[in-house]
C-alpha cells in the first residue's frame, strides 16, 4: 500500500446527487441513487427485496413490539412502559432513512404516508431544547447524559440526522430535516467548544453530522463532529469490568493508531467519520493514520468473507491473525461499516483496493444476512457451523449472536434495519465520475445516467450474470461529443485473466484497471470478462485457525460447503478436499473432489496421528452468501485437505 | 468407557479421615490429609507455597480492599459501602476453607488466631434466622432472595458449609460448624420440601450440603442438596439477552444430559454434586448419566491440558471439537471443578481414567495459575499467547481474562482462593484404600500412614522426581500380618512402556495398573517406572483450530514454547516443527528441532500457497505450567508442522 495522498479537488456545489456520502473534496465522486439504477440481478433483485418486503418486515416488527409506541409515550399521547433496550429509536431511524432513499427514487403512496407518520410521532417526541430520545429524561426515566458509555443517546442521534441526510439528498427540506437541525443545534450547545467535553460510548454521530454539515452547509455541525473524533482515544469513558478503553476505541487517539481494536462496529464507524473530517479540515496526516488502519486490519484481522471482529466477548477485533472461523463473530454491521469506511477512502484516493473489498464483504459478508425471502438475518456470521441447530421462533426475539439459523428480530436488533438502508442506498456503490470521466466499480446489470462537469450527458447499459457468469457487456446510449475516460475495475483475483474488447477490438488491461478514453457514441459496446474458474485459496500461515485448509472462491463469491449437499449422514466436518483436483464451475459454484471419513470417536481427542484415506466423493459447494436458506444444516467455507487428515 | 457401575460397599463410620469428600460409599475411599503427609517435590513445593505465602496473600489482599470489612459492615460495627461485588463472601469463606486443612494438619498460632478472628466477624453478621450474606437484604440493599439468577447468595452459603466441613473434619466442632448449621437449618426452610421451588443461578450450594449432611449426620441437607439437583434444568431461571437456559445449566435435568455445556464452573460443580447425591441416594441412573457426561466432554470439549470451556463470551463449554488454542478460556476454576467430578467418580468407580484426568489436570491446568512465588495467578490459561503483553498493575485489580501476565488480584477472584483450597488439600487426593488395600494414583514424594478396614497400619514411603524423572521408589516402613494388595495406577501414555520390580523382581503391568498382594514387610521396595521419553501427540481431525500442528509431552506434561527460549526477535509464530525428529528429554522438558520462517507480511492474507523451508533451529521447551515465568512472553503449545507451511 502507499499512504501517499493524491491531490484532492473540490466537489461543484452544482452535482449534490442522491448518495449517503458527499464529501466536499477526492478523487472521484458518487453518481448516486439517481445516477444509476439497478437492472435485476444480484444486487437488484436484493435491493427490490428491500423495497418489497425488508422495509416492510421492519416496520411490521417495530409497530408489534412497541419500539414506534416509544415515541408516542416520549409525547404523551401513550401510555405503558418503554420498549426494548435504550437504543431501539435508532431502529426506527435507520428505517426511516431506508424509507427515504427508496421515496427518492421511486413514487409509493403507502410507504410515502408510514414515512410522515413516523416523522410526526417523533417530532412530537422532541422536547423544545431540540433533545428527542425516548430513553432519557422523563420523569422515571435516567436523566440525560447520566450514561454516555453505555446510554447510546447521541448514537441514536446519528442515525436520527443520517435519516435527515436521506430526506434532504431526495430532495425534502422538510419536517424530518428540520427535528434535526434542532437536534444538532442542540448536540452543539452541549458538546460543542462551550459544551461538555464528552463523548458517547458508542461512535455514529460524528459521521452523522459531518454528512448533516455537507448536506446543510452549516460549518458548526463539522466542527463538532472533528471535535468528537479528535476528543475521542484519551480514557475519558468508564471502563467496566469487562469493558476497557480499548472497547470504546478511547485508548488512542484516531491519528496514533495503527490498527482496528475493540468493539468493531464502533471503530468502524469511527474510522469512517475520521476520514470525513479529514477531508473536510484538508487533514492528510489523520486521513493517513486511517488508511493505515485499514491496511493493517484487512492484512491480519479480516476474514475472508470481509468479515471483521472476531469475538463473540465485546464484539471485538482479535489479535493479529487470530480469524477463528467455527466461532466466528463477523457482525452483519461491521461488514456494513466497513463498506462505509472503504467507500469513504475509495472516493477519496480513487484506489481500486478499496473497490475490491467492498465488492468481497457486500457480496460475501452482507448479503449472507438476509434470508432469501427477507426476513430473516444473521446477526453474526460464522464460517463454520457444526450442528445444524433449530428454527428460529418467527415471533420471538432472538439473542443476537447464537441462532444457527437467520432470525426475524433480535433483542438487539441493529442488523435488519442496517441491511434495511444500505440495500436502499445499493445503486450508489456501483460507479462514480471525475472530471476525466466515469469508473465502473462494480458489475451489475444496470442504466447509468449522469451528467459530468464538462456538461456532456452519459448515458450507458451495462448487462450481465456476473458474479455468476464471466462476461460484463457495457453498452453506451447517449452520444458524447469529446472524449471521457471509461475506467473499469479489475479485481485483485483477476489482474492475470482479465480481458477486454471495445466493439470486439481488444483493449489493454493494466493492473488493476481498464482505462477506454474515447468520445463513445450510442451502439459502442465495452465487454470485459472476468473468469470465474473457482479456485483454491489457502490462508496465511499465521491464521492458526484454518491451517491445513483451503476455500474455494469464484470470482469475488466465497463458496461453501453445506450438509445438504452431502449424502444423507455425511456431515460436513467428515469430509476434506483434495487439492490435487482442481474444482470445477457449475451453474451455482463449483465441485470439489471430496474425500468422505469415517466418524472417528476417541476417549481422549490427542494422541497418535491417525489418518484414513476415505472414500472420494463429487460434491456441490454453493456461495457462501446462499448458506442457510434450505433449513438447518451445517457448513463449511474452510475445508482440510485431505493430504492433512 | 462403561456405565456399568460397580456394587457400592458402604464406608466404615469410623473411618473418617480429613478429606474434603467423604462419601458414604464407594469403590475407594480417601486416605485423607492425615493418611497422606507431602514430602517435597513439585506437590509437595505446592502445598508449601499456599502454606507460607499464597493464604497471606489471600487475607492481605482481601484485608486491604475491605472484602473481610463487609463482614463487620453486616454486623453495624463498621461503616462504609459493601466493598467488591456481590459474591466476594465467598472468597473469604474458599480462604476459610484452605486455613482449616492448614490447621487440621499443623500447629501455626498466627493462623489460628486469624481463622478465629475471620469466624468471630462473620458470625457477627449472621442474622437471627441464620441467613448470612453481606450483600443483601440490609436497609439500601437488594430484598434477600430477590435476584436467584445472579445474586450468589446461596453459592456464597456453599462456600460457607464447605469450609464448615474443613472445620468439622479437621476435628473441630465449634463456630464455624455452628454458623454453618444455623445456615444450612435456614435454607431448609426457605428451600426444602416446604419452601420455596427455586435454584441459584450458580450452583455450589448442594455440593456443600450433600458434604454437610456426610459430615454432620443429619440427613436433611443431603435430602436438600437432592431437592436443588433435581429442581434444576426446568427453565426456572430467569435469562438474559446473553444468558439462556442452557448458561445456568437449567435446560435440562442432570439425568437427562449427555455432555456439559453451559458455564464450565457451574456445569462442573452442579456435575460433583450429583454424583454427591446419586451416592448417597443409591440413584444408579444419576450417577450413570454423569459418567456419560463425563466421558463425552473429555473426548470431545476438553483441552490437552485439562481445561475446559473454550468460550470468553459467558465462560462457557464451545460445541464439541471447539478448542482454540488462541483464545482458550480454560478458567482455573473450571479445571478445579473438573478435578472434584473426576475425584467424586473416581471414588465411586475405582476406574483409573478418573485419576489420569486429574493428573493432567492438576499439572496442566491448575499448577498453571499461580507464578512461582505464590503472589499471582492465571483466571483464564491460553494455550497460545501471540502478543508478550504488559506487567499487570501489582496494586490494581485485574480484569479476570484479559491479562496477559498472572495477576495479584481480581475483581471477580474466585481462582486465588480456589486454587488456595485446592493446594491446601492437595495431599488428600494422592492415594486411597479399599478392603484390600491401598491404591496409589498419583506419585510425588510422600509418606503414606494409615490403618486398613482390617486394623492392619501401612505406612510407606515414596521417593521420586517424578514427572520430572521416571523412576518411582515404594518403600514399606512397617510390616504386615496377612496379604494386601497394593495398586498402582499406570496412567494411559504408559500403559505400553511402564514397568515394575518388587524387590528387584518384575512383576507385571497390567493396563492401566500394577498390582501386587503381598503381606508387605519394612524394607520391601517397589520401583515403577513411567518412561518419560517426550512425544509428539496430534489432535483429532475434528479439532480444526490446532490442525496441522503438534504438542510435546512428557509423560504427564504438555510442554509449551516460549519465545525467550527463542533467539532475540524470534517469536512463537515463526517457528514450524520438524515432526521427522523426534524430541528429547531435557532437565526442564523436552528439546525440538524448528524451522525458523521468515516474516511473512502480505495486504492480503488468503491466496497461493506460500512455503518457506525456513532455517533449522534446536530450541528448548518448558513444562505449560511454568509458562510466563520470567516476564511478559509470547507462547505455543500447538506448534505448526514444518511441513505445513
Amino acid at each position: 500500500m502507499t499512504d501517499t495522498i493524491a491531490p484532492s479537488p473540490s466537489v461543484p456545489a452544482a452535482f449534490q446527487p442522491i448518495a449517503p456520502v458527499l464529501p466536499s473534496r477526492g478523487a472521484l465522486r458518487p453518481l448516486g441513487l439517481d445516477g444509476v439504477r439497478l437492472t435485476g440481478g444480484l444486487w437488484g433483485d436484493l435491493h427490490q427485496l428491500n423495497a418489497d418486503v425488508i422495509i416492510e418486515h421492519c416496520y411490521g416488527w417495530m409497530s408489534r413490539i412497541g419500539w414506534i409506541t416509544n415515541f408516542d409515550r416520549a409525547a404523551g399521547v401513550a401510555g405503558g412502559a418503554h420498549d426494548g433496550i435504550e437504543f431501539v429509536d435508532s431502529e426506527v431511524y435507520k428505517l426511516l432513512e431506508a424509507m427515504a432513499w427508496e421515496l427518492g427514487t421511486r413514487s409509493d403512496d403507502l410507504l410515502e404516508a408510514r414515512y410522515r407518520d413516523l416523522v410526526q410521532r417523533i417530532g412530537a417526541a422532541q422536547e423544545a431544547d431540540g433533545y428527542l430520545h425516548t430513553s432519557f429524561g422523563r420523569e422515571s426515566q435516567r436523566p440525560r447524559y447520566s450514561d454516555l458509555e453505555w446510554g447510546h443517546e447521541l448514537y441514536c442521534f446519528g442515525h436520527l440526522i443520517q435519516a435527515a441526510v436521506a430526506r434532504l439528498r431526495t430532495g425534502h427540506d422538510d419536517d424530518l430535516p428540520a427535528i434535526a437541525r434542532r437536534l444538532a443545534d442542540h448536540l452543539y450547545r452541549e458538546f460543542g467548544p462551550s459544551g461538555r467535553q464528552a463523548v458517547c460510548g458508542h461512535p455514529e454521530v460524528e459521521m452523522a453530522l459531518a454528512e448533516f454539515g455537507r448536506a446543510t452547509g452549516d460549518a458548526r455541525y463539522v466542527e463538532l463532529a472533528t471535535l468528537l473524533v479528535e476528543r475521542r482515544g484519551h480514557e475519558q469513558l468508564q471502563t467496566t469490568l469487562y469493558q476497557g478503553h480499548e472497547y470504546f476505541l478511547d485508548d488512542l487517539p484516531v491519528r496514533d493508531a495503527t490498527v482496528l481494536r475493540g468493539h468493531a462496529v464502533r471503530a468502524l464507524y469511527l474510522s469512517s467519520a475520521a476520514v470525513d473530517v479529514a477531508i473536510e479540515n484538508d487533514d492528510d496526516e489523520l486521513l493517513a493514520a486511517v488508511q493505515t488502519q485499514w491496511a493493517n486490519t484487512v492484512a491480519r484481522r479480516t476474514y475472508i468473507t470481509g468479515g471483521m471482529g472476531s469475538h463473540h466477548q465485546n464484539e471485538e477485533f482479535g489479535d493479529d491473525y487470530e480469524l477463528p472461523a467455527d466461532r466466528a463473530y463477523a457482525e452483519t454491521c461491521a461488514s456494513i461499516g466497513s463498506v462505509m469506511l472503504s467507500w469513504r477512502l475509495l472516493l477519496r484516493t480513487g484506489e481500486p483496493r478499496y473497490a475490491d473489498l467492498i465488492e468481497r464483504t457486500l457480496l460475501n459478508g452482507i448479503f449472507v444476512s438476509p434470508r432469501e425471502d427477507g426476513r430473516a438475518f444473521y446477526y453474526a456470521n460464522t464460517l463454520h457451523q457444526r450442528t445444524a441447530g433449530e428454527e428460529e421462533n418467527a415471533s420471538g426475539l432472538s439473542e443476537r449472536a447464537e441462532a444457527t439459523l437467520r432470525a426475524p428480530w433480535f433483542e438487539v436488533s441493529c442488523c435488519p434495519t442496517n441491511v434495511s438502508r444500505t440495500l436502499a442506498s445499493l445503486p450508489g456503490y456501483v460507479a462514480t465520475s471525475d472530471d476525466a470521466g466515469i469508473q465502473l466499480h462494480q458489475y451489475t446489470p444496470m442504466e447509468l445516467d449522469t451528467t459530468l462537469t464538462d456538461g456532456q450527458r452519459v448515458r450507458l447499459r451495462v448487462s450481465t450474470h456476473y458474479p455468476f457468469d464471466e462476461k460484463v457487456v457495457i453498452s453506451f446510449s447517449s452520444d458524447l461529443e469529446s472524449p471521457i475516460t471509461l475506467t473499469l475495475r479489475v479485481p485483485a483475483w483477476a489482474v492475470h485473466t482479465a480481458a477486454a474488447t471495445l466493439n470486439d477490438e481488444q483493449v489493454a488491461v493494466s493492473g488493476a484497471s481498464v482505462a477506454i478514453t474515447r468520445a463513445f457514441q450510442q451502439g459502442d459496446v465495452i465487454e470485459l470478462v472476468l473468469p470465474l474458474e473457482p479456485r483454491f485459496t489457502w490462508p496465511h500461515p499465521s491464521i492458526d485457525a484454518v491451517r491445513g485448509q483451503v476455500a474455494v472462491e469464484s470470482g469475488p463469491l466465497v463458496l461453501a460447503l453445506e450438509d445438504v449437499d452431502l449424502p444423507d449422514g455425511v456431515t460436513v466436518d467428515r469430509v476434506t478436499v483434495d487439492t490435487s483436483v482442481a474444482p470445477t464451475r457449475t451453474s451455482s459454484g463449483a465441485a470439489v473432489s471430496l474425500r468422505v471419513h469415517p466418524p472417528h470417536a476417541t476417549d481422549w481427542p490427542f494422541g497418535a496421528m491417525e489418518s484414513s484415506a476415505g472414500a472420494p466423493l463429487e460434491a456441490d459447494l454453493i456461495p457462501y452468501f446462499r448458506w442457510a436458506n434450505r433449513g438447518p444444516s451445517t457448513m463449511r467455507v474452510w475445508l482440510p485437505e485431505s493430504d492433512q487428515l
